[in-house]
Order: structure tokens, then C-alpha cells, then sequence
């Protein structure tokens, strides 16, 4: 980690807040490491525009990566021109793994994207010091940012918030985007919080996921003059009308399955062609009503996505606790939902998952 | 941790149920970690009857024990007569703990302890892999029982909840005690799903912390037969009519703090003296009304119990972030409590806490 | 309305509380009106102890009332010896019913009572004026006391709820038990509120539904130097519990089928017979388990008590909108119910209940 | 009620679903009733497009109308160009007032709108009958259609709202929408229950008030090839976008104030002005954010918004209870506001209210 003083220096510019790999400030620590060098690292674009999709985590058992699912996967995304990537989020389970695979998780995935975009790392933990834990491994594996959720154990008031914000973020090493996830965390990032949340250089932007976008309406007017903040939304649903609207893009987790279509939908939106807007937002309906709206609602929506990646030969669809894969009766209509979007020709051939 | 086939046949006695420390089973283990011998461990009655305090966790900042605190927090309850300690609990602030720091806790508990009542670590997390790590600690230390509320981000539907719970279980070297915690979960154990739960024989008891008395009576009519089945109840406000009830006791946070009253009343309702629990009764209601419900309400039995520990010379009262200590105009207000229910002579004199 | 004098004896400091017709009286009102001479009307204890069961509303139709079932329904509860009788409550299904069936109702009820206990009626409404209304249909019949839940539809804030009650309480003739039911107001009446609005003379005590005991703990110690305050429990699972503590009774909706039950239980409580309490606290649980707990939760209960009171053929189990009456598969379970806590011997004989 | 026949040109399927009188007609009624004629109704297009204002009720105290102000109002919505007026919803108080004045009102606003422009009444109530009765005042004053969320005291399932909606449809004299408010009444119209309900014909359109776009997205899909079934929005923060992602407009409460604002901003969503819209939305913003969010949430809006049509001297800011009115800080902050959109110059000059 960098020294505390050359942090303090940083924080002021963007492309000064991440440790140094090139000029030696941090090879120190590397070399000290049992690690392979750093990963290249792309560099956070000032609004971050566009589709960074939420990376499912594949998984082979509770705590063993889908190597060859993740290599896929990450090159599947990659191709569909994707701008950024988010791994452990909600959609990349990672609450449910453990630090072990999520550092493994974290250095493979920067590894192979090797600075093609940047990466953007999950540390939303309970413990403070975890958070800083993570976004360590973050910044030494090449990621570009850290994202953070309330913590969601015990529900902290706004005022909690700002403070526990004011203590975390002189000491990450990363620019941070907030989520708001308040289905996940029970705590919602009021506007006013995150006002004065981002009076601190280090926070760069917002993910929404709440789905109300009256909050949402209230961020774009909060932050109006602030061209450099990001505003992104999580639910794919919405990313057309956010994007429209004034937001910078989204992080939809339907891009890990069909990247182009969220590329195209996002691109439709920015030149604000509405007529293809329309068609392709059928689409990505069509994926949210088919895929991920099956069986109990609480792990649908991840049931069916990895699901669907598995049918599609990507990777594995194994669930950490305490979720389960789907059965094969939820599997044939997840099928039967790609066929309809012409994600799938034909039966499903080889279906790419461990052994139940 | 114990091979597979060993613990098959451990699990039918509770005694069992734990890694050898006598006899070497385990010792490999132990030997080749770097650490102190384990502690003595006390047995685990079946059912488990009593005061159960959820200790505080003392720190000195965030990921620093503070050691002295905890020796003194540990000799004060434990000279008030309870019949259990619960640690790593919400009262012990667990999920804002680092991993480490849980492990230094347990083990330091434990030895301290060495033997004289058993030891229940709390290994309630979002990841199963990491409950299962902390319930090799618990277990490695000495600790008698481990505890268990349901994972915390993703709100798991009652028959994934039973997946989970029979996936893990086997896994755990322990007995395990489940905890319903609704408000902190969003998810409860429905009553079925205990019956059902309850079936596994390493399963010994529950805590609930709902409140919700219709629940706790549902539970108490269910386990009428299982007399091995411990029925506990969190909020101390309710120990007195629990116990009367035919629950086995509390796990009452202020037992940190005046131990011997909250046994008192246990005896009470035990002996069905209820001229005696109402006047013991008046003065947990005094310690809840005046320690635990001064500011903001999610945090405020938190920072109340560790400003009064403080003010009491026992421990520091810092909290993990998201919280905060009390200011000085909610310390007075806990100092004026503690002298109302005659824990407080005359003037706080040293404050016991750490740099703010 | 009865006179004021003979109100005054009652409740002495409510006679101003009305509001005055134009020549300082309420006669004319009275003579204008096109109805029988009120019934009598009992006098209100302070506090009001016991069994007050929470009258069912017998119907034929969604706005006809089964009056023989009425009938029957209150001879079986009176004669069970209960002390009081609320009605036009949640179980009354109140806010379901037109204002033109309440007011039947009201009138059937005071008549067929005639004083020989207290009746209290529901005015629980979302508008102020319907409320002050259906007071004086209450005062007007003989009833003793009004019940008053937050108005449902707005959520008031603690602040806004006791300027409603500040508003309200003077222009009610008759004494007012606040009602606690936030399942379905989305509003509690917080202690601190109950403190403040019990400084008005006319409001006499507090029904609490929430089922959260701390509530009813910190209610108990706030009212401990105030006997004439009337503190009632309104879940009948809590009913011993509560009546132990110090509550006055329960608001039992069992007691409209066995009655006896509840005042029997009620009498254990009172005179501290714990070995007894047990025996008959199970028996309510096997109501509670079997009778109220079929099908989906937000109605079982309402539909599973009127169909055992249909089985015992006092009254019809139609339910007005939105709920249904139980499908045979549910009556079955039901009458089986009732025989195993000795209510039905052999098969149900004659349904009672109306066309389907 | 209109002639059968008149209706029936209107609203080509709906002539059957009234209860017929006895001798088939409901003439027998209106020639009894002790009332002026029937206003000229309007035409309900299908669908119903544009800003239905959702009208403040003008009140003097909480049972009289403010008559003067009812007139001002109506003439300043109308100057605007609206395409329908909502009467007795959320923002018109309706679950606060009595019956009475609900007809008063009722009356007052059809006789005084004449068939200018559709009326839309709520029917929204507990009380089955009750919603039926206020359905008859309506189809008698001339209105076009009427409105109705689910009963909110006891919460339905999706099944049991079925049911209510399959008995209570054929009882209504006049086209139905549905209309979801779950902060209000606890309980969601969920798709597939639009879906089905929406196969009787007399439910023409459905009014979202929960803020959930992606609920609204899913509405939108659902109905796609069902260009008569009118999808509206309440939040007007959403407006535009429903607007412009073929929704069919807005129940925007801030049209009571700004008519014209509002129209213009959903002709701009209409004619894909995006420049403009945005332009508009600001606009839009700068009401919400300084005139429905000062104070307690819950009543910030009503608060607010009749705050301000007061300062403008077109009706009294009088709120039923449990609301209040705003002291004069807060009035003060809404008069700024209202400089800050253009609608008010210099100070306050005539407050238009009622005395304190």
C-alpha cells in the first residue's frame, strides 16, 4: 500500500489515487508477496459511461472458482464491448464467498483483463477492516475502483454513515463507488448523505439499484453540475430510460449473458434513437420476465442467470450458500427463454455444470 | 476437525460432538499451530439453563482487543454467577469484527475462561465457508457450542434456509444453537423450519431475539417433549416471563454489566417467586428504559451498554464502525441510570476508555 | 345517548367531552331520532380487568347480518363469564363492514347485552368525522366505552397522531381505550406518545396487538402508579403472560368460541396458579396452532374462527371482502381441530352458514 | 345516473355491469333523489391519456368544503390544459373525509367541470359496500370513471384480490382503474394480477403510484398489444420518462399548481423533445425538492403542495387529520420555492386560509 502521505497527495487527482506499479512505489509489497506481478491496469474514465457489467462468480463448489467458466466468461463479456466490469457484487454472490476465493477471484480477473477496462472490485463488508482488506487486494491485483455498499448487519443512521465514511475512505487505496442496495442492506444512501459524500475527492460515483427512481430523478439534479460524477443504475430494466434521462450507463447483470444487447440498448439510449430503444428494451425484457422471475423471488433472479450461463456453455451454474441451482423443470424454461431471445438454437447440447 | 466418520458416531451424545483435546485426536493440529495449548472446556448441559450472557466485545479501536478490559468484563461476569457465555454475538458487535480480531477473542476467551462455564462463539456469516473457519476456531479453543443466525445479505426462503442448515451442520465440530434474529437477518427461522432443523441431532437449542412472544410460545408448545432442548430468549425484558414460561433462560446483554440481577431474576421466575421478579424485574426495566434507548434507536443499546461498562471502570467503550461512542450529554444521562439502579456512587472518576 | 349526569358517575371527568347541540343539550338529537330507547348500559370498571373478547361479526352476506347467529354468538359468550365486550374490532372485521351494518350492529348488540357487561365499540377509521360518528351511535345504543387504532391509510407521525388525539378525544361522549395494531395501521402508538395522550382523563386504557412484549414491559412499568389505567393484551397467546405481569386481561378472540377457556386461564393468572396456567395454555395453543394457522397468514386467522364457530353452528362463517370463507379441506382440519381440544364430539352435524 | 344508452356510447362495454333496479332501469332512483341534475360527463377516451390531475380537496375545516376555493382550483386545472381530472385520491385526502363531503364534492366538481373534461373518482375503501355507494354517487354526478386500490386495513393476497376485484366489478356503474399504491395500502397489484383482472372489461387502465420502475416496465410489456388499456404514473418525478417510454401520462399532484408545466412536459415526452424535456424536468425537480420534502416525510407532500396553493391565493391549505398545516417556517421555505419556479413574485400578499 502506498504511504499515507503520497495518499494524502493523490486524492485531489484521479489518476494519482491508485498504488504506482510502474515507477516503484509498490513493488515493494509486491515482490515481498508470493504473487505474479500486477495485472495492467486501465484507467477510470471520469464519468465511467456506459455498460460494466456485475460479474457472476462462477463457481465449481462453495469455494472453488470455475477457472475455465471464469476464463470464458470473462472473455464472452470482453467481446460484447462492454466498458468496465464490476466483480463481487450482489450478482457475483460475493457476500456468500469467502475472502480466500474472492482474493483468488479478484487477481485471476485482472490478470486476464490485463488492463483491456477497468475493473471495478466490491468490498461492501460488515467489518470496516475487511472492507480495507479487500480493497488492498484490489489495488495490488490492477482493479481501478472499489464499490461499497452500506455495511448491512446492524442498520446505521445517516449520520453513522457519513462518519463511517469519513473514517473508510482516507484509507483506501482505490476511488470508491457507492450502491445503494437497500433490498440487500436495509439502509438507503439518502441523497443528502451522498451530497455530502461526495464532497470527498475519493468518491466518485453512485450505483443505484434501489429501482426508485424518484431517488434516482433526485441524484441526476443533485449532481447536475458535476460532469465528473458517475451515476449508474443496476437494474437492466431501467437502464434505457437512466441512460436517457442524463445517468452515465449501467451495471446490468443480463450483460454477462448478452453483452451486445445492453451495449446496443445503452448506445440506442445515449443517441437517443427511441425507436430502437423500444425494440431492444423488449429484448431485455424479454430476458427479466423469462430468466429471472422463476420460482422463489428472494434467488430467482441469480438462479436464473447462472442458470442460463451454464446452458449456454459458459460456465458452471453452482450457487454458493444459501442458494441452490435450479432443477431441471426451471431449467428447461430458462432454455426455453433463450431460444426466445435467440440466445439458443436447437436443444441444449452440453450442459456445462459440476456434478449436482 | 474431526474425521467425518468419528463425528457420525459423535453426534448422538453431546459429548462427543467435540475435537478430542485429551486424548491427542486432535493435538496434530494444534501442535502444529503456532499457539497455546487449548483451553479446559466446560460441558455442555443439555438442556442449557440460565443466564447466557452475549458479551460485549472491549475494544480499543477498531481491530485492537482491549485486552485488560476483557479481563476485567470476563472475572465480572463471570463472579455474578452466570451459567454460560455467549461471544461473537450482536452484542459483541461480531459482524463489525475482523476475522482476526474474532479468532484472538475466542482464544482468549476461552483460555480465560479455561473450563469454568461453557463457551458459545457466535458463527453467524454470510459466506458458509467462513462459518464454518470461525466454528473450527471455537472449537480448536474450547468453546463448547457454536451459534448461528441466518446468512445476512441474500434473504434466504425457509426451504433454502434447511438446505443450508443441512449442508453446514455436518460441517460444524460443534453443537449448534440456531438464532433468530429478525431484524437483523430479515429472515426468520419459522417455527416449522426449527421443527424441521431440529431433527439433526447436533442442532441443541435456539435463541430469539424477536420479541415476538406468540413465536417464542409457538417454539415452547413445538419442543414441549424435547426436555434436550434449550429455549433461550434475548431481550432481557422478557427473561422473567420466558423462564416462567418453560424457557431455559436469557441471553441478556446487561448481564455484562450487573450480572447478579439478572441471575436473581432467573431464580426468581425459576422458584416462581413472583413478588420477587416483579421488584427484580423494575430494575431491568430502570437499566433498558435508562442505558438502552438514549439517541438513535439502532445503535442505542450498543453504545448505552459500552458507555456504561465504561463509566463502570470495566472496559472501554469504543465501537466497531458503523457506530460511534456516546457524546458526553448521553454519558451523563447513562451515569444518572447507573446510579438509579445503585451501580453508581457519587461521580463517574476514571473514565475507562480510550482516546477519542 | 344516555344522560350526562348518569355518565358522570361513571367516568367523572368526561361529561364536557361532547360536543353540545345548539340549546346545550343532546335530547334533541336523541327525540329526533327514529329508534328504540337505548339500551342498558354497564358501568365501566377502572381498570376494566379480564376476558373482553373481541366480538366476531356473524353475516349472512356482505351486508346483512346473521341475527340469530348474533344472538347465539352472545348468549355463548356471556355465558362463558367474560367482563366485557369489544366489538367493531379487527376480529369484528369493522373496517370491512358499511357504516350502516356497524351501526345495526352497535344496536343489536347494547340491546341484546342491556348492561348486563361493557361494551366497547371499535371507532377506528381513517376519517376523523365517520370516527367521532360512529362514537355517538356507540354512546346513543348503551355502549360503556370507543376503541381507537391510528387512522390507516396516511401514516401519522408520534407528533401528528397526538394532535389527532388532542382534536379527537374532546368531541367523543364516551371513554377511549387507544388500540395498538401496527400489522395492520403501519402506525404504533410509541410508549412515549401513550404517556402523553393517557393525560387526557377520557382515555382509559390501551389494547396492545403488536405482540412485541418489550412494548408491553415498558408499557407496564410507565403506567405502574396509575391502577386505573386499563392495560390489555390483545393476542390470546399472551394472554397469561401478560395477565401475570400485571396486565389487566386479554382481548381474546378464542373467547368468542370457548369462552370459559380464556376466563379460566385468566383466573390462573390472576391467582398465580402456575401448574394450572400451563395445562389450559396449552389448550390455547392447540387453538392457536390448529384453527388459526391455515392457509395464507393474512386471513387464516379471521377465516378460521368463523368457520369453527359455523361448525359449532353459533353463527355463519361468511366473511366480508376481501377474505372468503375455508374451503371444505380447510373445515375439515378445523372441525378436527375442535375435537382435539373437546369442542366437537363425533362429525359436524348441521353447517351453519349460507349459501356459498 | 345517466341514461343507460348515454353511457353506453361512451364506453361501449360497460352497459351491463350496473345492478340492475327492479324494474330494470335506474330511473326510480334518480327521481327520488332530492338532487339538481346530472352534470354533462365527458367521454372516456381509450386510452386516457395526457395529465389527470389528481385534485387537492379544498377544505375549511375538516368537514366543510372551502367552496370558493373548490371553484378556483377547478378553473386554474382546467386553464391548463389538462385531460382529465382524478377526484378522492391520495392527494384529494379521500380516506380522511367524511362520506358526505366526499359527495359534496363530488357533485360540486362534475356540475362545475360539465363535461369539459373526464372525472375520475375514488372509490378506494375497506368497506366493500361502501365503495360500491361512493361508485353510485359518481356514475350519478356524471363522473367517467372510477379508481380503486386495494382495501388497506386488512392486507389481501394476490388470490384473495382476485376475488374482491371479480365480486366488486360487476357491482360498479362505471370503467374502472386500478391503481397501485403500496405505501398506502400494504399491498402490491402484482403484474400477473393486472394481467387477469384486466380481462374484465370494465378495467380499463391501471394508475401506478410505487415509484418501482420496474414494475412499471413489466406493465408496460404485459399490455404492449392492448393500445386501449391506459398505464398512468403518479410520481410526476416520472413523468417524463413513463411518458416517453410508452406510458400514457401522469397523475401529476403537481398539476394542481403548475397545470401547464406539466402538460407542456408530457408533450415534450410525446413529441420526443428531449432538449425540452429535460429543460422541464428541472422544473419539475426544483417543485419536488422544494415543496414536498420539508418536514416529516410521511405528510411533506400534502403538506406542501396545499401549502402552496394557498400562498397563491387559490384555496385554503386547511388538511384533514392526522395532517396538519405548515407553520409559517416551513411556509416561508415553500414561498421561496415557489419564486424559484416563476409562480410567485415579491411576497405573499393575501394568505389564502382559513384561520389557524
Amino acid at each position: 500500500m502506498i504511504s499515507p502521505s503520497k495518499r494524502t497527495n493523490q486524492v485531489s487527482q484521479t489518476e494519482d489515487r491508485r498504488p504506482k506499479t510502474e515507477d516503484g512505489s509498490s513493488k515493494k509489497r509486491l515482490s515481498s508477496a508470493d504473487r505474479p506481478p500486477a495485472a495492467g491496469r486501465a484507467d477510470l474514465p471520469r464519468p465511467l459511461c456506459g455498460i460494466i457489467p456485475p460479474m457472476v462468480t462462477p463457481l465449481r463448489d462453495r469455494d472453488t472458482l470455475d477457472e475455465a467458466g471464469l476464463e470464458r466468461l470473462l472473455e464472452h463479456i470482453l467481446a460484447g464491448g462492454v466498458h468496465g466490469l464490476f466483480i463481487l457484487g450482489t450478482t457475483g454472490e460475493a457476500p456468500s464467498l469467502s475472502y480466500r476465493l474472492r482474493q483468488e477471484l479478484i487477481e485471476r480477473t485482472c490478470r486476464q483483463v490485463n488492463g483491456r477496462l477497468p475493473v471495478l472490485v466490491g468490498i461492501t463488508d460488515t467489518a470496516f477492516v475487511e472492507s480495507v482488506r479487500i480493497a488492498g487486494m484490489a489495488a495490488e491485483a490492477g482493479a481501478a475502483a472499489v464499490v461499497l455498499a452500506p455495511p448491512y448487519y446492524f442498520a446505521a443512521s445517516q449520520k453513522e454513515l457519513l462518519e463511517y465514511l469519513g473514517h473508510l475512505v482516507p484509507q483506501l487505496p482505490l476511488p470508491l463507488f457507492l450502491y445503494n442496495a437497500p433490498t440487500h442492506t436495509k439502509v438507503v444512501y439518502e441523497v443528502e448523505t451522498v451530497r455530502r459524500a461526495a464532497e470527498l475527492p475519493a468518491i466518485v460515483g453512485l450505483k443505484d439499484s434501489s429501482a426508485n427512481m424518484i431517488y434516482f430523478q433526485r441524484l441526476l439534479t443533485q449532481f447536475r453540475d458535476r460532469s465528473d460524477f458517475t451515476l449508474l443504475v443496476g437494474p437492466e430494466e431501467l437502464l434505457g430510460e437512466c441512460t436517457l434521462l442524463g445517468g452515465c450507463g449501467g451495471v446490468s447483470g443480463g450483460a454477462n449473458l448478452y453483452p451486445q444487447l445492453y451495449v446496443q440498448l445503452y448506445e440506442a439510449a445515449r443517441s437517443r434513437d427511441l425507436d430502437r430503444l423500444a425494440v431492444l428494451q423488449q429484448q431485455i425484457m424479454r430476458i427479466s420476465n423469462g430468466i429471472y422471475c422463476l420460482g422463489s423471488s428472494g434467488s430467482s433472479y441469480l438462479r436464473g442467470l447462472k442458470c442460463a450461463l451454464s446452458i449456454l456453455g459458459i460456465c458452471d451454474d453452482f450457487l454458493a450458500e444459501p442458494f441452490q441451482r435450479f432443477e431441471p423443470p426451471e431449467r428447461a424454461l430458462v432454455a426455453q427463454a433463450l431460444r426466445g431471445v435467440g440466445l439458443l438454437d436447437g436443444p441444449e447440447a452440453q450442459p456445462c455444470r459440476s456434478k449436482p
